[in-house]
């Protein structure tokens, strides 16, 4: 399948460079980018991108997919309330069919959002797999064993995972510091040993948690779970709100990703990350929604502004944290973070991963700085198209996955009826 | 004209009940709300609304709409260096071509965010007018005298726009105490004596602003605004972020209304207002989104989201602040702010101020609770229908306003140019 895309406005992000120009899809790879070119090859789609942007899709760098079935459902509760009332009740009813359809709704919110890979922790990992192989949608799974799990089946989970289709990846993963006994996180520490493998968890969410840890520990989640040997290949951490100056150290000497959640942690009460010190510091940054039952929703855009207005909020200056670090972090940086190196931008040989924001939006205009219109004024309206592994999978509000969003609308209304009645 | 869209869901908001059935729309005003109803009438347009939720338009209770231009343009700066090096400098260069052309981009935008009506302070009243009228957008236009401004041409305004075109009206208004010197505020109070009307300002935006006050007269600018009559019929402030226990006793007494801009006092480092207190003493509450060169867009859905998620950050409740009560800021709390006391919910005989959400989205999924979709994870995208005065003005992405939009944003594109050349 080729694809050519004419008459494009082209952002590079690593560059933060935009041409003007076309681009070519070939199979799933990017083949050209560059001037407007007459060619031989004849293509099997030529469109017409109207001075749009092409831009890297957004990389999601942390979120549980399927947890759409919970929007809504419990919100404005007390956290411990709604964690342990609500949402975990509820998610002990979940089984793989249901993880299956709920996975479904949320990738169709991906793609509104110009969002193509995911970097997902949650339940019944082949479901998952079905799901977004289904959808021809991009995913790192993230092991997420806690409590009286083996690392057996993390083990086999990771191997079998990232031999099946290459849209699909698997890294290691904890759930966390707090939900994981000492000897579990030494046999992870032994698997990251084992295949030089780089280990995600959530990671000092709430000063609680901190707290708690050092009780247990006399030290920090992120000081426990590296003198135990689970960075020694890197990895990273979701939320990170609160981090010491050591836990700082470790992050950049181990070159860890720190995924922040702003939504879901503003709504939840949990804190606003360090953004602006681990920018300084050089720590690495990339951007997650968390789930639906947490944030509400899945929008790349929503975290893009709450990133940087945070930061200014937080450190009294409206210069913290400008546009083009965020923007990184949501594209480059998320798609590193789960070590997805070959659709983090638009070049020549890269993965064609890629979206198309509308600027003949009212709120794209006027044209002054593309980028800073994105960042602080963008939202899933602007998504005019998105490219995922070379197909064209969301244009002009029309999915493309392989059945009809009212189907699974339907069906994940119901499966919440059944789970709910039951 | 008579309109009839059936097959609705119908929210009201001061009721906060969704039924089902149909509305009708005769002239401006809705005629019928109720069950699905074979009628003898025949209407000049019909519309199925497939079963997605109409309810009340976004009243945006602060903005400054013209600052389109300057979107983009000047961010990630300290505020100091924003406002006197970049925003003041530009602004000096308006005139009422340019005020209408970036007026009415910023129309555009609020109709794609489901925004019928704005209160807004700015430059060249004339032109402003025009610019709402001919999109047959409605619009509360306030007075923003400051420094050498007479208070003889507030009443002037005043008299002049409340009397023209009832799309749109005129309140009282000065810019800030600390850009109005004292006899200009006692002026301002004669004239609202005088029309027994309520006076709004920009009021305790920033802790400075307040210290600086406090040291000029030894007490709060709400307090100056007060002792010198002011607020004798009421009115109300843009921002109110840092009020004292004496400002929230003058705001109860008075029935003032506190319009609320979150994304703006983040993004310009100012702070964040103290909402849930307001709520627990029965404050006036309307949201607005301040102008596009501080925000940087003009959308409601951003503004809610914040509303409710900094107050539960602040507060460290998670429960802080429900999605209902921040409903009914965006929508009856800014009609009521503002004085459209008859376009603030979807009633019989109320004017035919509504939208369509389209629920048929994967963000408003699955339907546990409509009101928390819509405030938690609702965005632009979607907006389906936006009915302003019983005309349709914005469906499909396609606007109706008597101008295309390429043609408005290549005039407001040439304008920007032509001024910043200058």
């Amino acid at each position: 399948m080729t694809i050519r895309l004419y008459n494009a406005k082209i952002l590079s992000v690593e560059e933060m460079r935009i041409s003007e120009g076309e681009l070519w899809i070939e199979d799933n790879k990017i083949s050209y980018i560059g001037d407007r070119k007459d060619s031989d090859c004849t293509f099997d789609r030529e469109i017409d991108i109207r001075g749009n942007l092409l831009m890297p899709s957004f990389k999601n760098a942390h979120s549980h997919s399927a947890m759409t079935f919970l929007r809504s459902y419990a919100d404005d509760l007390p956290l411990q309330e709604w964690l342990f009332q609500k949402v975990f009740p509820q998610e002990a009813k979940l089984n793989g069919d249901r993880i299956y359809k709920f996975t479904r709704l949320a990738i169709l919110e991906y793609l509104t959002s110009g969002i193509t890979s995911v970097f997902d922790m949650y339940f019944y990992a082949d479901d998952y797999y079905s799901a977004c192989v289904d959808s021809g949608f991009r995913s790192v799974m993230c092991g997420g064993i806690c409590g009286d799990d083996k690392a057996q089946d993390l083990e086999d989970r990771f191997v079998k995972f990232n031999r099946l289709d290459p849209i699909v990846s698997y890294k290691l993963g904890i759930h966390s510091e707090y939900l994981c006994p000492l000897p579990l996180i030494k046999d992870v520490a032994a698997l990251a040993e084992k295949y030089k493998a780089p280990v995600y968890m959530h990671n000092s969410e709430t000063q609680r948690e901190v707290d708690e840890c050092i009780g247990r520990y006399g030290k920090t989640p992120t000081e426990v779970l590296y003198d135990n040997g689970i960075f020694e290949y890197g990895g990273g951490g979701f939320h990170c709100n609160f981090l010491s100056d050591r836990d700082f150290e470790i992050f950049k000497e181990k070159g860890l990703w720190a995924v922040t959640n702003p939504s879901s942690n503003l709504k939840l009460a949990s804190g606003i990350a360090p953004i602006c010190r681990m920018l300084g510091e050089n720590v690495n940054l990339a951007i997650g929604t968390d789930g639906a039952a947490s944030n509400n929703c899945l929008d790349m855009f929503r975290e893009m502004f709450l990133v940087t207005a945070l930061q200014k909020y937080a450190t009294g200056d409206a210069a913290a944290c400008p546009a083009g670090d965020v923007l990184k972090m949501a594209v480059s940086g998320g798609a590193k973070a789960m070590g997805l190196y070959d659709c983090d931008d638009l070049k020549v040989g890269k993965i064609a991963d890629i979206i198309e924001i509308d600027l003949s939006q009212p709120n794209m205009q006027p044209l002054h700085n593309i980028v800073k219109n994105v960042v602080y004024s963008g939202s899933k309206q602007n998504v005019k198209m998105t490219v995922c592994n070379g197909k064209i999978l969301y244009r002009d509000g029309e999915f493309f996955i392989g059945e009809a969003p009212e189907k699974i609308y339907e069906q994940a209304n119901a499966a919440v009826r059944e789970l709910l009645s039951e």
